[in-house]
């Protein structure tokens, strides 16, 4: 039985949050509101791995002074990205020397690490903590699919990888906080084909949905916005046809970063965003300021992962799906 | 600064613990202790990355069995291994359907992991919870190296990743138990070789250890063994060094899993074992058995991470080092 991990007693809550994306980005609908875009999407680095281990870098030092904090006074880092043994992280944030828990969750890992560090604010002597995650389009394309210079024709279905790092600086005492989370089970997708992670995702965040609904004593009605990670367009129409039948009205507060992200009239980006940074860059740049301005007041928010890699999908095994979640509210 | 968790208001403890391993861990020295071996390395399956899968599962299967527990009794799984994107671990645990937290920390998973579920259920309302941990040699060589079949030849300071699986079953209330722990800090290992990932992961070690004797209050002489992960010979030597110039003491109860896992004249491994289910079947089948006995009554655990890719060692980043830390106490 999955459990609700309940943050009440001692709330976990935002001291800032900082983003940094790329040339796609900030041409779509939220490209004013990232802190930091490189029209190049090279920042400074002469190969895409080590451009998206840049943009880590940048973001968490965003944060951090946003924050008015030196990496010294953050007791832990939490953080993970797409690329082979998650080197965009461990390359691009070792150098602030915090101690660190590496993740790995697909394009989950935001709200995986978010979860853990306010397990770790709230019931131990962690006093403030930093979560990182990010993706990169063109280190992503060529690592998963084809480079981009081979000029393939991406599929109807395709997502588009998201040149995006979120960062987030976490304490006590602020003005929005994750009052409880749960952990996400992994879901047979029953989809083998890596350019459609949407309907691979779908059914793994129904049944986070599901079962949040069913144990938390919660109705959609509680919420403004139910917000899932990266289910793009096809995902998420497939997530709504099953909530509508299931948990009522939960489809009607649907929002996905995914669909968020990109103008899908202006750029060919078929099924929407996807990628670790999609939904953390969407959270720091446009729902926590949200919340912070008291515009909205409660969100479900649910990255959504894909559990696959180029061999294991050569290998004929089907995408597996995993959905975390996390209530995050305005606590004035 | 680092922080230590600890967990002596409501100690975490193993309820069971299992491995299951390949052929060259089998003719080791701690052979007749591993519970299953497959002679072929292949597990019944037909490529080497299902295999590392199955084995994953037989080990959890294992652990459920001798711990008397059902999958829908484990509250949360942590778990991941060394192949591209964990598939070996999402691919071969998703069917037991238990909430699932994945994890990416190199060769020092099982520590990682480990920690995070003591936090878990000390801490939470999470009353019982499982770790696995996995590396495939076969899958591991053609990944970061060259297939076996290609025939290489290794380089003396080459480690030999292990074909192991180690599982782990906790609640509370048992006679072995995690009391305290401290998570990781990347540190450069000064090292591009990715055939020398001991010395890379020696200095990341010794910055763990050097920083809890200095905030723990506790030193070497509390404890039988400080036992390491994978840093093998090579790597082993230049930490005892270390230690030696520093927590004198420290480098007498030192011993390493990658130079317990095989017998160095029969085998030519070279630096010795490595890979995510080294430490974890040594720790499942070696130390947590004689800790059960009572012929030792502390140790510290420490797995080693090397945090690189095939490609980032391309571009010529260094190998970075990271070397979470348990402490294990005998509770009777």
């Amino acid at each position: 039985m999955r459990k609700l991990l309940n943050f009440e007693n001692n709330i976990p809550t935002f001291l800032s949050s900082a983003s940094a994306v790329g040339k796609e980005e900030h041409l779509g609908p939220l490209g004013n509101k990232f802190d930091i875009y490189d029209g190049s999407d090279l920042y400074g680095m002469n190969t895409f791995e080590k451009a998206e281990a840049e943009m880590n870098r940048t973001a968490l030092n965003l944060a951090l002074k946003k924050a008015g904090l030196q990496p010294s006074q953050i007791d832990i880092l939490l953080a993970g990205d797409l690329d082979n043994q998650c080197t965009a992280t461990s390359s691009g944030l070792y150098s602030f020397g915090i101690p660190y828990i590496g993740l790995y969750s697909a394009c989950s890992t935001c709200t995986e690490a978010l979860l853990l560090l306010s397990l770790l604010i709230s019931k131990t002597n962690t006093a403030c903590g930093a979560v990182v995650t990010s993706s990169h389009n063109s280190a992503a394309e060529r690592q998963f699919r084809t480079p981009v210079e081979y000029g393939g024709q991406r599929t109807p279905t395709a997502q588009w990888t998201a040149t995006a790092s979120g960062a987030f600086i976490m304490n006590t005492g602020g003005k929005v906080g994750i009052t409880e989370g749960m952990f996400g089970k992994i879901v047979d997708g029953t989809v083998s084909d890596a350019s459609n992670m949407g309907a691979a995702m779908a059914r793994s965040a129904f049944d986070t949905l599901y079962t949040y609904f069913k144990i938390s004593g919660h109705a959609p009605s509680d919420f403004d916005f139910i917000v899932t990670g990266d289910l793009g367009h096809i995902g998420s129409e497939i997530l709504c046809e099953m909530l509508a039948k299931e948990v009522s009205g939960a489809e009607k507060i649907h929002t996905d970063c995914g669909k968020l992200i990109y103008d899908k009239s202006k750029k060919d980006v078929h099924g929407g965003g996807s990628g670790c940074g999609c939904s953390a860059s969407v959270l720091a740049s446009h729902f926590l300021p949200m919340l912070e301005r008291g515009e909205i007041k409660d969100i479900l928010f649910l990255s959504t992962g894909a559990l696959m890699s180029p061999g294991s999908v050569l290998q004929g095994e089907n995408i597996l799906g995993i959905t975390p979640l996390i209530h995050i509210k305005g606590l004035e």
